[in-house]
């Protein structure tokens, strides 16, 4: 292995078990080369338009392609090879059998270097990410950047790890009183078979690149098949995939894009295809559902109802400055995002006394107006929103629960006027009105509960979680008994909880090398970035004996 | 913890790593103390037709029992206290918090003080297997006692070293520029919930023990259902587990024996209850795949379709008489037992030249009718048929394959003239006989398929295995190109294959902290003793943050 993939692996393992800050690529744009920006957004622009031939696939079938700028709202007009459903499978199947014969360290190597090649695009990829899924910038450079190469070294090094778990080769020799019994013996971790990875529109290379790593350093093939309207941040990140495999005389069918559209969706047909052993899946739970009910080894993140529980605090606008921020970060088209804001009708205590109830609504309404009428921060924390749909359902949450504490926001993006923006409204409803209508509130929209006390705060979003899933939970206390209490109790529902987040500490964030990205424990979705089930359920050990 | 637990935990950790021998209880009876089996004897015989009181429970709706000895063809007259379903839930939940509370290491020490308690009970746990499965004596002795016992430290200590995988508590502290963002986190292994073992008729303590010991050192409350027709065994180790919780203050009712009979099974009710998060199952397939379509955390072992391919052998007798053994052990009552034989039309090369595909059969069917006659080998091999129905299904494939070459042969037990017994019988088929009609063949009944050549002996063997599953797989090839060939093929389908065994080389045996039992990979279940999954599927990391 090369000195760096070694270097970058070694370290990875050692921080997955410390779990302390750890970062292989740098999250600062200031970091790369500094004409970096202008190169990405060049790379970005000459695309426009054109056939993506970076692949080099077979000669397709047909090219398709359908994405639309959120700050354009105009189509990409770019095209992505597509080939048949038997060609993917058959040319997975061809380029398996050299992969699973690596050992893993070899295998990893070749990862490693995808993702150095990966780190020379970041900047191209980030453009691609901001012009499909509407993040800021800056978020677009992060998420789909370094923090996804982040987390692919972290299931590269995680699978490292697990291969390497049991010795390739043993003698084991039993004593049997007159003799020993000697029998050699091999351990091999057995890859499943061919891996689809069905991506979302928000998180196009974030969400899509863990299982993609899992899978191919656990010996596997991988398809992937990106949202229809998030295709290009992949697209960029499969084919210096393919170029490291071809660089390292592999097969680079051994990673394939499925593109598709909307009108001709390619997704059921690969997903139910006999060979099609592995299913990773992040979306919505509708066809999550679908996806766990094929009864194959998945992999989902579906939707939750992330609850905030306020219960006392220090410094209130500190946390209403904080909550508004992790509100308005890419319109709440996050995950992670809080949606339900639990809060007690007597008020919450600070250190400058009890503030009422209304006061904190009013407080939390103002901080999100603010920032989001702050020109320098405003739109780009909002960035646009992907999809139309998302606005909808805003409006019909807004009719559901019509007590407005504030209505959306006009803003204008400053370099993108046609940006689809839609600023987050901030809803009130009381703890009877939301009793059994609890459903995930995704996109620009947060619902601010008021129930009778703590007890009640707590024991409510206990229940919504149970039901219906959380990926985070966010809690303001500064009472130990009450604190422990929380922390008891929605760990029990298997939901990690975030306490008296204020400044930079925002819920929203799950790093990787340290926080589990969903814990898999709830209807949210069954896999976690990145525990060892996550590297684990995608081989098989088995072991031979040689008399 | 104590100096015995630690040592023995810390050996475990290491021994399944390294994956060489070692066995934390001795599996020879004359390890123990010298009036060990007349005691053993003696405590069975006083418990029959008495109740079972050891298990201490509150005063239970009704004692039920109704064994019956393979031995004896008697009832066993012991009865065991039967609580309602609701009873055995609320028990669980209520000894579950303090349980949850305690560190690894601590569980893990009560867990080695039950195994050290068990220890001092395996003649008594021997009696109690043979009078309820069969087994014969020494059989009885190893799995239900030191064997059994080593796989649930095994399990114990996969544990811990899963569950300290992670450190409980660190402080993350990440370079923001002008300032460091640092916040406290923790890591906590959040047990799923109440766990169902279920245990079977033949191996009531060996198949037992793995899920019931994984479920506990992971912090879960246990209830044990064990086969109406193999109880005692079992009840006696909940006993002693009840006893070790006892002694370290903690509640007894963490681990609850639920028996039933044939007559008013409750298995459904305690499967289906909303409150059972996991279910360890072993038995048949049909109900295994009821098991797993309940869509809850489980644990199969089912059945199999366990092949022998018989390329080319050194020493033609010796594997006649190796496979003998292996077919008349418990008489086939064992999931590891060969089923399926294939051997070529062209006969079978050795190294006294070409043994004609008869010349194979007729060795292989003196080879059982020798091992079966020997008056100080036979009946103690075969020991007695656990279930009638198991003859009964012999007869059948008797009468779906009549080319019989070697008929059951009536053996007569030395010591228990009433014993159930039916030797094994060997019969033949041709390759296009089969196809189609493969299905487990449990019991005393091994087939013998006469295939083209090696190469359609693997084709079919892999076939077979891909549709029914197996859990292990026998080769006998002198090539080393034939050995690399069915190896490959046979691990695809996550079959373990052992090659060339003779003499005290048995496929039959799966030893702890050295070969899983069951890949997990294949229809034969989707569980393995004790691989990492097996662990951690039982509970769900959570980290919280701090800020």
């Amino acid at each position: 292995m090369s000195n760096k993939a070694i270097q970058l692996l070694d370290e990875a393992i050692a921080a997955n078990h410390k779990r302390t800050f750890y970062a292989a690529y740098p999250e600062q744009p200031k970091a790369y080369a500094e004409d970096a920006t202008q190169q990405g957004l060049s790379a970005f622009q000459n695309r426009l338009n054109q056939n993506f031939t970076e692949l080099h696939t077979v000669e397709p079938e047909i090219w398709i392609g359908e994405e639309i700028s959120p700050y354009l709202q105009t189509g990409l007009g770019i095209h992505y090879p597509s080939l048949p459903v038997a060609t993917y499978i058959l040319q997975a199947q061809q380029a398996w059998d050299a992969w699973a014969a690596l050992p893993a360290r070899n295998r990893a190597e070749v990862l490693v270097d995808s993702l150095e090649r990966m780190k020379a695009r970041f900047f191209d990829i980030a453009f691609a990410t901001m012009h499909t899924t509407g993040q800021g910038f800056m978020m677009s450079f992060q998420a789909s950047g370094p923090h996804a190469a982040d987390r692919a070294l972290e299931a590269i090094s995680v699978g490292v790890e697990e291969l390497e778990r049991y010795p390739n080769e043993v003698t084991w020799v039993k004593p049997m009183g007159k003799f020993d019994l000697s029998i050699r013996k091999n351990f091999k971790p057995m890859p499943k078979g061919i891996s689809l990875v069905i991506g979302c529109s928000t998180f196009p290379t974030w969400n899509t690149v863990p299982g993609l790593y899992a899978s191919l350093i656990t010996g596997n093939p991988v398809i992937v098949k990106p949202h229809p309207k998030s295709i290009l941040p992949i697209a960029i990140v499969v084919a210096e995939i393919r170029n490291a495999l071809k660089a390292a005389g592999q097969n680079p069918d051994l990673v394939q894009l499925a593109p598709d559209t909307l009108a001709a969706p390619v997704t059921k047909h690969l997903a139910e295809h006999p060979d099609v052993q592995m299913i990773d899946y992040t979306g919505g739970p509708g066809f999550g559902l679908y996806v766990e009910g094929l009864h194959k080894t998945c992999f989902t993140e579906k939707a939750g109802v992330n609850p905030v529980i306020v219960d006392s605090v220090q410094d209130v606008k500190a946390v209403q400055q904080n909550l508004a921020f992790s509100i308005c970060l890419y319109s709440g088209q996050m995950c992670t995002a809080p949606q339900y804001i639990f809060v007690p009708a007597s008020g919450v205590q600070s250190s400058d006394g009890v503030v009422s109830y209304d006061e904190f609504v009013a407080g939390l309404a103002t901080a999100v107006k603010e920032l989001v009428e702050n020109p320098k921060a405003g739109p780009f924390t909002l960035g646009a929103i992907q999809n139309e749909q998302t606005i909808h359902r805003t409006k019909a949450a807004v009719t559901k629960y019509p007590h407005v504490a504030l209505a959306s926001i006009a803003v204008q993006h400053p370099e993108f006027p046609d940006a689809r923006m839609y600023a987050p409204v901030v809803l009130t409803a009381s703890a009877a009105e939301i009793e059994g209508n609890i459903s995930e509130l995704f996109g620009p929209c947060v619902l601010v509960v008021k129930t009778a006390d703590t007890a009640e705060s707590i024991a409510m979003a206990a229940r919504a979680v149970a039901e219906h899933g959380a990926i985070t939970c966010l809690a303001y206390t500064q009472d130990d008994a009450t604190m422990v209490h929380i922390e008891q109790t929605m760990n029990r529902t298997f939901t990690p909880v975030s306490f008296n987040f204020t400044g930079a500490a925002f819920v929203n964030s799950h790093a990787a090398f340290s926080d589990f990205h969903v814990s898999g424990g709830n209807a949210a979705g069954n896999a976690s970035f990145t525990n060892s089930d996550f590297i684990n359920k995608r081989f098989v050990w088995v072991g031979n004996r040689f008399a």
